[in-house]
């Protein structure tokens, strides 16, 4: 399946090459803390560093997993708090037309009161962590060929996943690191008992909306509280009126003074993938083809949509969401585009690989350890390129939704032959709550004409392949053999709607239990394109398997060459962001978006009343809050040096998405914000740390504590939080 | 005229109230600075603050106007440096398709090489100013209609004009200062022969475009330079090669020392309109009613060109310059909405009238003296709107081609029936070669399908006005009697094109010689309709100049009661701005545009670079330039505290149109830049200055000389002016 390789592409997997380490960029693992004692120290940390590298401990084990994003305990009785965009779907799950929560907020004012988060939603505390490496790639052969290799690390790490659940309750991971020169085996509590406790309006939690997002100047009270209950007997249950609050063995105090302008910060979280580690080679490709390509196509694919469903349509209604998320990538690549551009990434880039070269180059020892590493590597990334063209396109084409439900569909069937164990990721049965809500939510993101104007457009773009990037059962299906003709394929597209029955949740749901037989026995149309286009999927997955197989010996062998190197220097190196936790620090710091401007590191209460438009979807704000502002009611919050209560500060901590919600903490650890957002200028960042341009944004515990004091009245949460005035 | 109600309306003329002056505010008369030396000593001016209130000598004599522009001598040869954009029109006159000296720029490596600029140019330098003010309103009754105060007034202005300018080489003006409370005869050398001397390329000198126009961060080379020459007898001439270069009494030096952030800076020039004294109902009918729908017309206006002038097409070609003088005062107008929401000048201005209207209640002498002056005002303001919603359609309608044309020939007719002292400004031999030009012009910027659109869309919207607020010409030409109908108008409109001949230029030039008669014979449909609108338009006129000539009387009483109230206090008062030289000073600084966020006073060489965008219309630069700032090589001008040359810089001067070209000056009246623009959120500045947006734009005269030097080899003038290093 090419969606490794589309994976790969669009830099949504990790590793390639970066030598040298500037000031504060860093995901690190708890476990490297220790080495940057002294740097830790003279940047400010008031806690011994040591203390951070232990996760049964305070405060590591008061940081928590939602599963993509990150949140923080912060009373003894499981109270959690993450962001409001994190918190979103349970918020949304409890609201109704009658009582829309969204907009109104939500605050439980008694443990009786808090409403049960979205299905599914879970809360993780990591309780242990252990270096499995030897076990999965010790007794590897280096003869076994790329497939074998990934067949046989799969099996290893589903075998240790599987010993470690054992223990109900738990989740078990292994997470590799520096493309598979480690592996971790991670366990965690799994607490499934999780209530919603506060969300303020959306006109805090989302103020600024889609126009803000990854944007300076910030006002955005991005916060809502979780608690986390469990069994009378202090283990993970379902939901249950008997379960009582989950006892954290610590919690972070909330500090109400705050951090200013130079202050150390850090921040622990579960950030999801980076790329900073990767070769030239790939960094061209990404940013010349990939990105660029798949910006335009993002780009067609909304107005596509907009072509037939103009605002307000049932059908537009149905898309908004689709747009919205085609629409944030399209301006996330295009960020990175220009950055790319403007800056020299690729000239460092070189110049560091033309080191690392040199530096192997120069001993004999080192020659024949590393000699090999950069040059496989290179050769396996240029394959990896190979047929992209075709698989980014039908990537996108395979973002329709009847499609790819036939063929996830027609997998499970084939899957379901084998024993559970021995079943793909995410046909498993730990996955089918998740495999069901997917078929599910389809009905909510489906409309007929919207859905054909999309498959129109990209069909004249795959018929304009080369004859042999084309797959036979697409070209027979879509009448591609005499060339593209829209009115053709409209009308085809039209007649499989009118004919299929995937448009019906009820069905859709019952082709989960049908047999490969059935499949291919179907009528249905988009059943009998996924029948006939099975076997290529898997040919193309065995082959991007294959792949990966040849990757998991290579880029190890590259990594490794590139930490001797950095060591020969002195230099810790930290792995590329893989989903589990890691520890961030640098300071509260402004930086210069364009020569001419400077952006200022806090925003203020005023600032925020500034962009109020009254009613708008995006930047309305509650009355309330505006009557406070007004009235410069600032409470205990004010901050002299800035004349008015700080709202969302800058910082130079090293982030990516699954940072999202987790605690920006002080020199003791106290916690002075929730990290939401980088600047636009550092989307880059998954790339490249720019010192300069790299900036986190944070909501400000100033700004949370008096929301919550003289907006929303959350007087009980106030009191119940260990807060530090 | 509804011109004047028009201008009145949209703010294109004086007076109202404001009662403060902060800071740096102040468009400051040369007489009234020595009343300020004090303070102007204390923000650091290093020459005499008396030596600024003459006009004969340095620095003010080296201050000239161009019309429009300010400019300065900076060489003993006449020698003058203004804006690009000043000199746009000269820069372009001398281009050709095949020798683009817009693109790739100009420079006079000799005198002989200097090219004449286009016609009309003229360099004023400003002789004698006196207050005329007793003899124009002393013996003028105070019971005069308005109608007959206007017309004297207006009769002894031509008088006191044509006897000024009975001297030769000599252009005399009458400037109303507070809308009439004084009244200055300004006598002008004005100077025939102006030769272009040299301009960077439009991808300096218009660096930035549109899209940076009133904006910052700015990097835009914004001078030319010009040469002033008179008859070997000294006096201004017809161009001819036996001139010679004009000797200006006095020039400046140009400093490459320039200055930093905090230095005191002054400029002198002749900024055109503003309105700060207007009243509470004038801003309140401006900022809600006037600038909003001139707005909405301007937005149409271009939308309605666009539909049938598609990107490209010979017709929008012609449209271009329109759409981007619409679009700019849309832009313009949407800033002022956007500041006047934000911002408080109304309660400000409120709060201003209620004291002054305290003041006066307070005194039996006052309320006798100024007591009526407010109510007065009030009452003409009122009834000046009366009809606005008309008079401001209208007068987009006129904004066609045509129609205005044929009202303009049939009013030359008229006004040809009287001695040429008698008629209407604008219509005398003066004028005559600007009025030819003008119709000229229209060959360039007119397209039948075009002008027929945005009749079409424009008479929807005046058929949609009351029955008494139309005119019975207009709805009998285009069938409005029976309502709108735009397939009617079209047909109309398209019937008017095909038999007007006034599309034609030459048709258009012999009509200047026609006489009323041959007026009132005419079949041409454009003719007709100016005929049958003409009674209309000049009892519009004559009502619009009575109110003129009661607010002649108004104004003055207002603000002779606005001045006492300051004098009271101990404040100065300047005048609203009205072509006539000013001084304004305040010095180099940064702002805060929003939240979070600080313009930084200096943009640099490498940030221009940053923008650069390779065969862009707006952000190419020229490669020697791109070449030189990857080298650093900064030459003289580089500075350490910034790291590079300076390009722009803020200010905090008080300036608006007009103001363009002058010379930003030191403390030492040496020229340190060029104003050039003010930032987006100082464009309500002509109604309000706020200390914390109001900011001017200079280019820096570093910037200038590093590429005279480095860029563009302009070394004869840099060595023919007085560097001062």
């Amino acid at each position: 399946m090419s969606k490794f390789r589309i994976a790969a592409v669009l830099g949504l997997a990790s590793l390639g090459i970066s030598m040298t380490s500037q000031a504060n960029e860093g995901m690190w693992q708890p476990h490297q803390l220790p080495a940057l004692k002294k740097e830790l120290k003279s940047l400010g940390l008031k806690i011994p560093a040591n203390k951070l590298s232990t996760l049964t401990s305070f405060p590591m084990n008061a940081i928590i997993s939602l599963g993509g994003c990150t949140a923080s305990f912060v009373s003894p009785e499981g109270l959690a708090v993450t962001n409001h965009h994190c918190a979103y779907g349970s918020i949304q799950y409890n609201s109704s037309e009658d009582n829309n929560l969204l907009a109104k907020g939500f605050l439980a004012k008694t443990k009786e009161a808090e409403l049960q988060a979205s299905p599914g939603s879970r809360v993780y505390v990591t309780e242990s962590l252990d270096n499995v490496s030897a076990q999965i790639v010790d007794d590897l052969s280096l003869e076994l060929s790329g497939a074998e290799r990934y067949q046989a690390i799969e099996k290893k790490q589903k075998a240790m996943v599987a010993e470690c659940e054992k223990e109900e309750g738990y989740r078990c991971e292994i997470y590799s690191f520096h493309g598979g020169l480690e592996y971790y085996l991670i366990k965690q509590l799994a607490i499934r008992d999780v209530r919603l406790v506060y969300a303020p309006a959306a006109s805090i939690g989302k103020f600024g909306g889609d126009t803000d997002n990854w944007m300076w100047p910030r006002h955005t009270g991005d916060w809502a509280f979780y608690r986390a209950y469990v069994g009378k007997d202090g283990k993970p249950a379902d939901y249950s009126k008997d379960n009582v609050p989950y006892q954290p063995k610590s919690h972070l105090k909330v500090s109400a003074k705050g951090v200013k302008d130079g202050d150390f910060i850090m921040a622990a979280g579960y950030p999801g993938r980076t790329n900073r580690y990767r070769t030239s080679a790939e960094v061209i490709n990404n940013f010349t083809w990939a990105y660029p390509t798949a910006k335009g196509y993002r780009e067609e694919y909304i107005e596509a949509i907009k072509s037939v469903a103009p605002p307000g349509s049932d059908a537009r209604i149905k898309y908004e969401s689709t747009i919205a998320s085609l629409a944030n990538y399209a301006k996330n690549y295009g960020s990175m585009i220009k950055s790319y551009n403007k800056g020299n990434m690729l000239e460092r880039k070189q110049a560091q690989e033309a080191a690392l070269q040199k530096w192997i180059e120069a001993d004999t020892s080192r020659k024949n350890k590393y000699g090999a590493a950069v040059a496989k590597l290179d050769e396996l990334v240029k394959k990896g390129q190979q047929g992209q063209e075709h698989d980014l396109l039908y990537a996108y084409i395979k973002r329709t939704n009847l499609l790819p439900a036939a063929q996830k569909l027609l997998r499970l069937a084939h899957e379901k032959q084998k024993p559970d164990a021995e079943r793909e990721p995410g046909y498993q049965q730990r996955d089918m709550t998740r495999f069901t809500q997917g078929l599910e939510r389809i009905d909510r993101r489906f409309a007929a004409e919207v859905d054909s104007a999309v498959w129109v457009h990209f069909l004249e773009k795959y018929a304009a392949l080369a004859d042999a990037d084309r797959i036979a059962a697409m070209d027979k299906t879509f009448g591609l053999d005499e060339g593209f003709n829209a009115d053709v394929a409209a009308g085809i597209i039209k007649k499989m709607h009118a004919d299929t029955g995937l448009s019906d949740t009820q069905t859709r749901l019952q082709w989960m239990e049908k047999s490969v037989a059935e499949f291919e026995a179907s009528d249905d149309p988009f059943i009998k394109l996924a029948v006939a286009l099975f076997e290529r999927e898997m040919a193309a997955e065995a082959k991007d398997k294959a792949l990966i197989g040849e990757l998991q010996l290579a880029r190890p062998a590259y990594m490794d060459a590139i930490i001797a190197f950095n060591a020969s220097q002195g230099k810790p190196i930290y792995a590329d962001a893989n989903s589990s936790l890691r520890v961030t620090y640098g300071s509260v710091k402004g930086y210069s978006p364009q020569d001419g401007l400077q952006a200022t590191p806090f925003t203020t209460l005023e600032g925020l009343a500034a962009k109020y438009v009254a009613g708008d979807a995006e930047f309305d704000s509650p009355a309330k809050q505006l009557e406070a502002i007004a009235a410069k009611d600032y409470g205990r919050y004010g901050q002299k040096w800035l004349g008015s209560v700080p709202v969302n500060y800058l910082g130079t901590l090293d982030i990516t998405g699954g940072n999202s919600g987790s605690p920006t903490l002080n020199n003791k650890a106290e916690l002075v914000g929730l990290l939401f957002d980088g600047v636009y200028e550092s989307i880059i960042g998954d790339w490249d740390y720019d010192d300069k341009l790299n900036r986190s944004i944070s909501v400000d515990s100033r700004y949370m504590l008096w929301v919550m004091e003289k907006v929303d009245g959350a007087h009980n949460l106030i009191k119940e939080m260990n807060v530090v005035y």
